[in-house]
């Protein structure tokens, strides 16, 4: 069978990692990956961490892949899909035919319509810049330590990320949104408030309610930014962070249905020609797009459960028929062979320091289910707005700012679907210290609790790596893909490498092979 | 001395006690009470219980006070007010002389002004009520049996209570209240919603924003009431709960300054002549009057003060002078002899089957001190909603509605002034079953716990009382005034009287009488 994969991201990656675990033993599939960046696949959640300064950009890097995965081509754009003859065409002139072909373009950072934008050719030159790429980070970073007054507008996670990362490095940073509360797309106005009460402690300037109209400039450099109130805020720096938008212009000039995403079936095959398939933010699914890497990493999953069913028809000359309508919403009785998105996809962790906000499932106050029960702890003079939705005694959403290790509790609580006690308000707070259970400890963490949500990766697995030779994180993530995901557990799985360390010091080299209780 | 009381209510009766209480041994004054009602003194907060069924009328007694106290003439109305000559004039025309008069005359029910009100001279008997007094409450239970519908007008405290004691009578209640939510004296708006929830589940129907404008009534009985927005309900029984009005005629055709109510300073003396003083419902002392009986207490407490350092001035010719500019606010540093309010005379707490609602302090969202911090738990599908305001680390108001158990421990916190929690908001929660510390079993419960709040009785007072030959509730109350307040304690205090029946059945009859541990 013959694959092409356009776009070498975290979830076109992801792709060829779960062709390879799906495929039968014994089988070699040719398959290709167009990469457009230079660079090897890496972590694009941890860009604003890049920004901060707390990873350097090599050290975000994905882990390489094995030679049965395919040939990855970086720096190769693909600028053409003819359909008709089963191939894709990249920017070296080169052809590629496919069997199957997958689009994992993903999406691009919104420019926003700006006046005077337009006359800085080269954004990041004149101090413009997006953050999508790890090119946009290191730009961002090259001009960080001339510049004293930064602007970021977009007021989403991204946005307060490169803020916080801004206000890190010393400059006066000012945070403008043009809605009502930040993140409002995750936070009701309660949490938008408390949230951006952190991030006026930790020194943002938030200016809500804003929408910029004009970038001032000189000399090629930019200078300033109006708001539409008609206020001036001088700057040397701007980041946009806007929102993205899907990337769909090969799949558009293929005469393939898109919308604002490429659109794709439950089976995530394009309506239009079953041989094309799209995954990530460049896809559009039934359910919608959450743009957040889980969601594009269980997509990868499934697609490889879809190609394998349908190897033979994609192998044949034929086109290959659907078995079930690709507009359905995923039926959920076809769970074992088409599983769901596990629980915990959409959790949301906004990282820097001096910020604690996590959302995840229904949240916010909006699209509450039916009998669903909602409860708050308001605490605006401490900073504190946490948020939790029940439904038949299970955690389907909430919202935590400020609330420390609760958030860690709730997120718990949701992806694992345990019952929640008799008053859900217990997980609104922890045990006072007295009575505190210290789950938190390596020692007392059973081998079953996950410490890489996004990766699904428990202690066991951990431990199990340990005993297998990985002696540091980075070991650790080459063996498990611990902390490749949002990365937000790297402290917890330092501490259980620095806990192996101390309490098991003859195993390092000692070859021990058993599960260690996974 | 010769000292006129007028009005042997709840207060009145307090000054009586707290007079011969701070008497010197040896001195006999001539103590008049004037006391227009025929029943002996009874606890007027208990009122909505007595409707209720949950107490009788004659239960609701306050004890009886000894001969040194003073004559008590009952069913004796002061008609008439001499200042010149220093003399009160009764119904029976009997003259009273004084060297201080104490006015507790009270407050009234305010009767709203609705249409077709006047043309039922009898309410009683027409079926619309009031409840101020004794008569009220046995009037109203001698219809209950015989009315299918009832409706309530006004939704402060007393309102809520008198709906719920009529919906356990099984009648078809209607509460109207002008407010957009109820208790909006005492509630904020999430509050006064979880209230409502709280009532409407009790089987109360709440119509707030609501406004009566007309009584519809035939051969002389009430049969409808119809409010602005033009709705009709009909009714067999009407209870008005609009509020109450300080009875100042016989200051006002004295010539006393009168506003609202009795104008006083400070030291409760009029400004108008040094030897009038008021206290309770009557009076308008500088810091305003909360309505509540605690105040009102405190006021003879301190009014016992002040006469007793007055006393020679009083009782010479010569008009007395004021120590203090009486318009004064209580100085603090004045204290010792003119003591300040103590903590928690206003915690208001709802009585009544279905609900619970208790508040104190500042809450409502309404005049928060500066630096005050505001937690707030909302649990709007659990009927739940508790409010916090916490000032340097002591907490200074709190609302609970629905709050269980954790009501108790807000009023404990706020009455004995304990330092918060690091974090308040543990407060808002109690530990979970497993971890929870029984304070409430009468054997762990230390000597020190108050248990009556508005007589500040502790345990060890009531076990000293026990050892002292009380054998019930009713012992308890005449010799520690436990109970006698807002009943609120009348459970606690039976539960200890209940544990020293059993733990301590040899006690009975031993006379030993140390002090327990008080």
């Amino acid at each position: 069978m013959r694959v092409v994969v356009v776009g070498h991201g975290m979830v076109g990656h992801r792709v060829l990692d779960e062709l390879a675990a799906h495929r039968p033993a014994g089988d070699v599939d040719d398959v290709v990956v167009l990469g457009a960046e230079q660079a090897e696949p890496y972590n694009r959640v941890l860009l604003s961490e890049v920004v901060a300064g707390r990873y350097a950009p090599s050290s975000i890097r994905l882990p390489a892949l094995g030679e049965r995965c395919g040939r990855i081509l970086t720096g190769r754009r693909a600028v053409h899909l003819d359909r008709a003859a089963r191939l894709v065409v990249d920017d070296a002139g080169q052809s590629h035919p496919y069997d199957a072909l997958i689009l994992a373009t993903g999406a691009s950072a919104r420019v926003p319509d700006v006046e005077g934008l337009a006359d800085l050719p080269l954004l990041a030159d004149a101090g413009v810049h997006v953050l999508r790429g790890v090119d946009d980070a290191v730009g961002i970073l090259a001009q960080v330590h001339d510049a004293r007054r930064a602007t970021v507008v977009g007021g989403g996670v991204l946005g307060l990320e490169i803020a916080l990362a801004l206000v890190g490095h010393g400059l006066a940073t000012t945070l403008v949104h043009g809605g009502d509360t930040v993140m409002d797309r995750q936070l009701g106005p309660a949490a938008g408030a408390a949230a951006a009460g952190a991030l006026e402690t930790a020194g943002v300037r938030v200016r809500t309610g804003a929408r910029p109209t004009a970038v001032g400039h000189r000399d090629g450099r930019v200078t300033s930014l109006t708001l539409a109130d008609g206020s001036q805020l001088l700057t040397d720096l701007v980041v946009l962070a806007a929102g993205t938008q899907p990337d769909v212009d090969l799949a558009r000039a293929a005469g393939l249905p898109v919308s604002r995403g490429i659109v794709v079936g439950a089976d995530l095959a394009s309506p239009g020609d079953p041989r094309v398939f799209a995954v990530g933010d460049c896809a559009q699914p039934p359910q919608g797009s959450t743009g957040l890497v889980a969601q594009g990493w269980e997509q990868a999953r499934r697609l490889a459960v879809v190609i394998e069913r349908r190897r033979a028809a994609l192998t044949s000359g034929e086109p290959p028929v659907a078995e079930s309508d690709p507009t359905d919403p995923i039926d959920p009785a076809d769970g074992g062979e088409l599983p769901l998105p596990a629980g915990g996809t959409d959790v949301v962790r906004v990282k820097g320091a001096g910020i604690d906000v996590v959302s995840m499932g229904v949240s916010g106050g909006t699209h509450r289910p039916d009998g669903a029960r909602r409860l708050a702890l308001a605490d605006p003079d401490g900073g504190r707005y946490l948020e939790l939705v029940v439904l038949d005694r299970r955690v389907v959403g909430a919202t935590c700012v400020g609330g420390g290790r609760v958030a860690s509790d709730l997120v718990a609580a949701y992806t694992r679907g345990t019952l929640v006690p008799a008053d859900p308000a217990q997980l609104l707070l922890r045990p006072v210290a007295g009575a505190a259970v210290t789950t938190d400890s390596p020692l007392r963490m059973p081998d079953s609790a996950t410490l890489c949500r996004c990766n699904s990766v428990t202690k066991g697995q951990v431990v199990a790596a340990w005993r297998d030779g990985a002696r540091s994180v980075g070991d650790v993530a080459a063996c498990t893909r611990a902390t490749t995901g949002c990365g937000g557990c790297a402290d917890a799985v330092g501490g259980v490498v620095e806990w192996l360390r101390e309490s098991d010091p003859e195993q390092a080299s000692a070859p021990a092979r058993d599960a260690a209780g996974v």
